[in-house]
């Protein structure tokens, strides 16, 4: 495998894409019983959204696999990885936004699901979309090994230890100071295990080496910490008309972030540490990480 | 194997000590970050309750092994497909109890999830306590293509077209009078898929023949269906004190139930028709399947 011969945004975009199609198929259809609930899952999953999650799986995947295993079946298994964490990460935001939590009534620029269904509908569309992720991993068409490891990082990477744990640590932290060490816990819990985990998914499902997967362990803690790092300085840096949900809200709700700790030159300088960390990390993969190095570039540089 | 040397009572009262103690194993130590989450997934699951969901499990995997696979690693497994599916109904509880749902106060004799800590708490909680279950499986000692079967029967049952879906009927039909059919649809989603999970989980360890699975599936269905009739019934015959949450309120609050559509004394002849059906789809797994006879005897005559 050598460079890649689309450049990154088309690559990117038809990732973007395919994934919407995936998703569109592995949801229960709107029609289905309990219609209101698969509606609303529908909405929650489909609204958009940079995909970043799902266009990590491809990438680790293109990195992993030798040319003569890029069979139609791996693809079919890096679509329902890609799709698993895709929903996960959907779960999070419906009930990130719930009145109980943020309290946020626009997301990507439209209400969101409370808003438009009703809180007791988010609250289970929420829950409905976590089965769906894992169901979907126990259907790739792989070995049943390598689906128990993909399982096993899911649940980790989900759970009280991974997303959940740093959404409740980020809950409790509002209005209090946090060393920059608390910080970067809380954050590669909240958004760097579901980063991680969708490389580590690729990875596993593109028959991943013990060198290789180490080399995407480094890579995704870099890209899931300036990810977020990325994210504390759009907060301050942009509008709500260009993020599509509301800007300043961190500082406003008083919550700590990198830029009220470290300031925003200070945030710059270290995402840019991270950047090479990330690029460093792959060198070990060659050419076939080249779109894991590009999506580093994009999480880095994107504005929105 | 022949017919149990230890009564039922005894039986159960063990199997409850029994996975209160595993519960006690898997779930995160109550000091682990972040703390206030992990207290409140333990006091989710640790609050007692009947445990029938996990004595379903170990009484259909009695049935199925052989004796000489009856094995240390085995009922390892059991352990793990039992915890999975009492964390599963136990965040189940949780959601169901918040303000935005039932807004119940009062759960086995203690305030609820959300009324002892707070909201957030409350669903990330519950939010977390699902992946927890698909990780425990995905470490069962047993085959892997044994594991991705479990995995894909709880992702089944807990999700929009199980347990979740029948969450959503159910509060869509608050007001509104359902057929006995459209009673029967939520009931078997909302209760009666996990407690079938429960039974098909044990059978699915133990090795269970796709002959076994059928009795056990009808067995499942005629149980599931009985433990809602039962609980309908005791939702206008018990007292609160009994319940150990507030009786009366499924009428109360308008809800359509078994004793609304059929009254109390056709709801007590459906349920001992429900009661038969579950006998007799165990015939074929003969004595080995004692424990679960008796589940079947002690779900239609519990009275709270």
């Amino acid at each position: 495998m050598g460079a890649p011969k689309v450049d990154f945004p088309a690559w990117l975009a038809g990732r973007v894409r395919h994934i919407e199609a995936v998703l569109d198929q592995v949801l229960p259809e709107a029609g289905a019983l309990p219609e209101t609930l698969h509606q609303a899952m529908r909405y929650a999953v489909m609204g958009g959204g940079k995909r970043v999650r799902a266009a990590l799986v491809y990438a680790a995947g293109q990195a992993c696999r030798a040319t003569d295993t890029a069979t139609t079946i791996q693809d079919m298994a890096l679509d329902h990885a890609a799709a698993a964490v895709e929903l996960v990460h959907a779960y999070s935001l419906v009930h990130d936004d719930l009145p109980c939590m943020d309290d946020d009534a626009l997301r990507r620029g439209r209400p969101t699901l409370h808003v438009r269904y009703d809180e007791a509908t988010a609250m289970l569309a929420g829950d409905a979309l976590q089965p769906l992720a894992f169901g979907l991993l126990a259907q790739m068409p792989i070995a049943p090994a390598l689906i128990v490891q993909a399982v096993q990082i899911l649940a980790h990477s989900a759970g009280s230890l991974g997303m959940a744990g740093g959404q409740a640590i980020d809950c409790a932290s509002v209005g209090s100071v946090l060393t920059r060490e608390e910080l970067g816990t809380m954050h590669s819990m909240k958004t760097g295990a579901m980063l991680g985990a969708s490389v580590l998914l690729g990875g596993i499902v593109a028959g991943a080496s013990s060198t290789a997967r180490e080399a995407l362990e480094s890579y995704a803690a870099a890209v899931g910490l300036a990810f977020q790092v990325a994210d504390d300085i759009l907060d301050v840096t942009s509008d709500t008309a260009t993020l599509g949900k509301t800007a300043g809200k961190d500082a406003l709700g008083n919550k700590p972030t990198y830029v009220s700790l470290m300031g925003l030159d200070g945030s710059r300088q270290f995402l840019e540490a991270l950047h090479a960390d990330a690029r460093a990390a792959i060198l070990p993969l060659g050419t076939a990480a080249a779109r894991l190095d590009e999506i580093a570039d994009y999480i880095v540089g994107r504005n929105h």
